[in-house]
């Protein structure tokens, strides 16, 4: 893409009252768009970070099994009634509006109401089972504070999925593989490192649920770390029992804060019992169907690969995800060489944003910065004198002088 | 895909209450699921389709120069107020809900006044412009009555685009580019034939606005058809005058149903007035920015191909649309041959439901039949002693045999 053609322009300052570094950086750089507290638009850039992530989860999603749908935002309050999550003694992040006729409709924080009811139209008989379904959906939840940025707002984008077992065993299974699906998520956009199993508090069927947490400063979280061991305890449950329970050790354990940015709970038979999602077993016995859910917050991952991937001129995109492979700077007179290597590149299957403007070397090189694409090159008055572009990767000061007819092979190895 | 995989079932009805056509058959063959009136979740082959709708229109965005992006769905009240929307009293369709601290917040509806307060960021100049946005976003609109099943829905998926331009020449410009576009669209989703370019009423700025109407026997519409012209007016501007006005004769139109399919819209320089939104010409002048805007409901774009390509046994897709390109249906005893072939389609990159199901053969073609898929393929053990497959188009009684060795050939000639 040409970032003459990109309707967003870098900005010298993010809106006042705006105190998060993801916030902050990803407005300034044109990535989103701040509506309100806890509510904020995603541009082209944005956009694209998103969609970079969604792929890598939607392909892990269809790999354990998972059917993508989408619901609805509008909820009926006689289902949220029957599990005793409608009021708002129970539940204090509702949004709730109403029809026309007066009847209340609540817009949706959560998700596990509406598919299991709906699955009683699917589900009559163990051969139904198991069903693994996954969703995309906008979130509304109305937190009296937001003040984190992307991480948690009041509307946000998120991929809930949902597991409908006959069993504990068949349940517990599936469990286990959402886990290693999850990891190898984190891992995939360049969080594995520091993202930690984490045991929580469970409900009323187990004893603990697990969150995937991320090691962060500005965490809001506290995690009692067993690095060795690649897992971690909430300081909500760390107790010396659950400790021992687990086979840690106390003195193994580092306390770091923390970003959480998934969670998987399983709520047993109890959401099926009290709305009436039912299956005749092998044996012809009527039975609870097994639920779990298991969610990522999309548009809040994006927010924690900001604040760990940035420094004081920007942000630093993992490859995954960045919204293009490339970032081809032009600051030199000739015009022909760079537009022809701009095509060449998207030839090759490499996504380009190119800097053809009319603007200063430094107005380049700091956007370029801001915006963070992980490989920079550099075509200038000097460079082609040698046949060459300049290339620098994001993370580092160092540059590299190639000769353009080597530029795609070099690259492709980086 | 494997259809014993897929965890929706056809249903021998559609829930009591839902009278509409579209709704009804979707419901019924497992591409959509009611939550209440007006308001639906898109299942696995629903999605399917209307991922298949909006690969079209955003192809056709692009190359207007359109730049996706997402805005939100809360909305401020101040926003909506300075353009006097706000009051229930002038937009009767509002959802409304409020913060914890008491603030009021709308749902949106539409998204002209956030885009266009937005675009105070990035439109100083005339360097700057036009700008060309558009977006994939669920709309709430909260509708007294909604018994259209998806053709008018309080939660819709809409496709909508603002143009932002210097002048009215650039922007009519647009204007008429985009017209194209639409009309492709349609073409492109197999409505062409039917749809036609209509005058409707204007607003403070212009006479008329346009809408693009599908001829259908249960539209909510009455338009006057000039069927040669391939144009129409919509029955709330039919004078006299404006038949003449057009260059059209009274006696050559023809009255018919229809259903607005999308509509395009001219503000003139009304919201950038009551928002804020001005520009520096070239000659250093202040000026107002030109906003026009372009809606496609995807959702219900989905629900009148549904009415518009149906019989008595079920849907039937237009190609470009279908959720799968075949359905291959084994009710023979072999189950090697067909489970290659279905490799063998795939691989030759066709999108396949294989009924491998144990089931009646009569229960399969019902379901085929329901579901819509525009070519299917049946593999019995009659067609194999002659090592051939039964093809038949959904539109069509004729069956064809076809040697398994030449079937791709003759698939590629349909």
């Amino acid at each position: 893409m040409l970032q003459s053609e990109l309707f967003t322009k870098t900005l010298r300052q993010a809106p006042s009252g705006e105190e998060a570094k993801n916030a902050q950086l990803l407005i300034r750089a044109g990535y989103i768009y701040k509506v309100m507290a806890g509510v904020y638009a995603y541009l082209p850039l944005g956009l694209r970070v998103l969609g970079k992530i969604k792929t890598i989860v939607r392909e892990e999603m269809d790999a354990l099994g998972g059917q993508e749908l989408i619901m609805t935002s509008l909820q009926r309050k006689e289902l949220w009634e029957k599990t005793d999550r409608w009021d708002d003694k129970q539940v204090d992040i509702w949004f709730k509006s109403e029809l026309k006729n007066g009847t209340e409709v609540g817009l949706a924080w959560s998700h596990e109401e509406q598919i299991t009811e709906m699955m009683k139209n699917y589900i009559q008989s163990f051969r139904d089972l198991p069903i693994y379904v996954y969703q995309f959906q906008t979130k509304l939840r109305n937190e009296l504070r937001a003040k984190s940025g992307i991480l948690r707002g009041r509307e946000f984008l998120m991929k809930d999925m949902y597991s409908y077992s006959t069993n504990t065993e068949e349940h517990d299974a599936f469990y286990d593989k959402a886990v290693k699906a999850y990891l190898k998520i984190f891992e995939r956009v360049g969080l594995g490192e520091n993202t930690f199993l984490t045991f929580a508090s469970g409900g009323a069927f187990t004893q603990f649920s697990h969150e995937f947490q991320t090691m962060s400063d500005t965490g809001e979280d506290t995690i009692y770390l067993a690095r060795d061991r690649k897992v971690a305890i909430n300081k909500e449950v760390l107790t010396d029992e659950v400790i021992s329970q687990l086979g840690l050790k106390k003195t193994d354990l580092e306390e770091v804060k923390a970003t959480e940015v998934g969670n998987i709970f399983n709520f047993g038979a109890t959401k099926s019992e009290q709305l009436g999602l039912f299956f005749t077993d092998d044996k012809g016995v009527k039975k609870p169907v097994i639920l779990g859910s298991y969610g990522i917050g999309i548009s809040r991952l994006m927010g924690v690969l900001v604040e760990q991937f940035s420094d004081s001129k920007g942000i630093i995109w993992p490859t995954s995800v960045s919204p293009f492979d490339l970032h081809l700077i032009n600051i030199g007179s000739n015009k022909d060489i760079p537009d022809k290597l701009y095509k060449t590149l998207q030839d090759e299957n490499f996504s380009v944003l190119y800097d053809q403007r009319e603007a200063s070397a430094g107005t380049k090189f700091a956007d370029s910065d801001l915006i963070g694409i992980p490989m920079r090159i550099l075509v200038s008055d000097k460079t082609l004198k040698a046949e060459s572009v300049e290339i620098k990767a994001r993370t580092s000061d160092k540059t590299q002088l190639i000769k353009i007819k080597d530029l795609i092979k070099t690259i492709r190895q980086k």
